[in-house]
């Protein structure tokens, strides 16, 4: 095939077959010929019924529009298998198929193309899910910006995970509940945004220095809490787009009883974030993290969570960092080394955009 | 809210939030109130068991990047439901939930993403199909083009549908068997062609020679097809890009016994479709549909085919074209009026590109 996508390799016909075919299900499924080509739909088994008619199934889907497409720790084909990963993981159920969808400008490189579904293919491995569907679309040159992806997935909660109709959301928290975070925030925006602007002179380099981004995908680290925990996991979220302190405020925003205090100290950020993100006016706890987790467990589970994350290949840097109080019902306190209080509210515009 | 969408609104924070709380929910979904917001994802019922253990699902994406974004008979929202939903409905399944995400070039007008909104809701609602899951991305000004849709859909197989493991595929065909298709076909892609290019002053304009796209969602279709004819349905599709000629090849290119011969006089093509193609150099037969199927029958099934096309909304056109043969293996030949026949490959490159 030609060395840049032109026109008609979104035609619907030979050319997309051939697209498909040769060059991403090579890459993205080893074992291809078995499961059949990325066809419109795919067939598929209703995974971890234990048939007692409570199986129940979760379904997502983000469009993933990074710009640099490659950046340190990361790419848009990891990115976009560990974002519907993680989104159906935090739900507390495991991931189990993925679609796949490329909005591809013409002129694109068909060897950056082949390196994309190589990492989308590494991840989902990684992640123990399965490609089972997709779609390419090319769109005029100047009409797009090399390469959109689309994963949307569906993941399966095992009916004795959560007994009695529980699922975990933020309507479960209580005070006194302790609020976890998996690792160092901010790692993915500042990474990102270094990436875009290499006139910084900062990351990029080699060295221990190097800042990386988080991507990851988390549904180990996720499940283990699950099935670790029981109704103590009150709710998890992945802090992306908008970072760990809208996530926090998203989870009591609509609560007249509860608010969440956090502790500026305990916080894990990493001094490379910290310095960057001083430097450039940044707020880590805005930054996009696309391989962390918030937890709320309650309070007595809080070391047991800990130990559970820190024996997952993504969770060894696991910290409590607050709590949930009725002291500020509806809000997000975060008390400073100094002992003070600053509400911290929702990120309302784009600090970064185009982040993930 | 603004009037038009800033890189503010994909930020993830409390625009996004703004965005898809005050102008996409209500639009989409009446009943939002009731089913929360779109949310990362979406917990829910599997539906049609019979607790036989064999029940199947059905997952599908697509894409959309059609240009122009309005065209006589649809737009970009319209469509985006129809040919997830008719992926799945292809495939046996009764669609239950699609997931809905938006990629926005900045600087979109927000009364157009209305219009696309409301658009995408009526359609959800003709085909019974809850959009239950989203995601919304904006691109800098230049990067896109007004808006791309992915939606991605899960049905369900009911288990007595099919029993003992039957699922519609091209290897169901047998030599004997008839072609059907549900009405005219090249309609959506003669008007999205014209729509694109106004100065050729045809269609577009009032009157009952306007050509409109045939857009619409099969799944009453493709179902009464299912539950009458069982096993007698060997398979369906719908020609979307590459037209009828495409469809049928792929249903034939990997077989050594059987070919398929269709009438060139029995294939249903509107006067309108058949004067643009001849005036442009098209083949109406290489032009998509988007709410067409064609299903292949066991031949003492095609009246009964037929009279069940016939009586549902969008079947009323539904016309026997042609047969499964052994003349010719591997091979889609078109009889013509005159008798003589010729092979019609797959589509290669694009007749057309963005038509969907």
């Amino acid at each position: 095939m030609e060395d840049v996508i032109t026109l008609d390799y979104g035609s619907g016909g030979g050319k997309t077959s051939k697209l498909i075919s040769d060059l991403i299900l090579p890459l993205i499924n080893k074992d291809h010929e078995k499961t059949g080509a990325l066809c419109d739909g795919a067939v598929l088994d209703i995974l971890k019924g234990t048939g007692d008619g409570n199986q129940r199934l979760v379904f997502s889907t983000d469009s993933f529009v990074v710009d640099p497409r490659f950046f340190p720790g990361g790419d848009i084909g990891k990115l976009s298998v560990c974002g519907t990963v993680n989104d159906l993981a935090m739900m507390g159920a495991e991931p189990a198929y993925l679609s796949l969808s490329f909005i591809i400008e013409e002129g694109f490189s068909a060897e950056e193309l082949k390196t994309i579904a190589m990492s989308i293919g590494r991840t989902a491995k990684e992640a123990g899910v399965r490609i089972v569907t997709g779609d390419t679309k090319v769109v005029d040159r100047g009409r797009g910006d090399g390469i959109y992806i689309n994963t949307s997935g569906i993941g399966f909660v095992d009916s004795d995970l959560f007994p009695e109709g529980y699922s975990l959301k933020p309507e479960n928290i209580c005070a006194g509940d302790s609020v976890i975070v998996s690792g160092t925030v901010g790692d993915h925006g500042t990474a990102v945004m270094l990436a875009r602007n290499p006139e910084f002179g900062m990351g990029g380099g080699e060295g221990s220095d190097m800042l990386l981004s988080d991507c990851a995908p988390l549904n180990r680290e996720a499940l283990a809490l699950a099935r670790g925990l029981g109704k103590d996991l009150r709710v998890m979220r992945d802090p992306t787009r908008g970072g760990l302190a809208t996530a926090l405020n998203e989870f009591v925003e609509d609560r007249q009883d509860v608010g969440i205090e956090i502790l500026e100290k305990e916080i894990p950020i990493s001094d490379t974030v910290r310095s960057i993100c001083d430097i450039l006016g940044l707020d880590p706890l805005y930054c996009a993290c696309e391989g962390r987790l918030i937890a709320v467990v309650s309070g007595e589970c809080e070391d047991r969570a800990l130990s559970i994350l820190k024996r997952e290949p993504h969770g060894s840097g696991a910290a409590v960092i607050g709590h949930v109080t009725e002291k500020t019902p509806g809000r997000l306190v975060i008390r400073t080394v100094l002992g003070t209080g600053r509400i911290a509210v929702k990120l309302s515009g784009a600090q970064l955009p185009r982040i993930c």
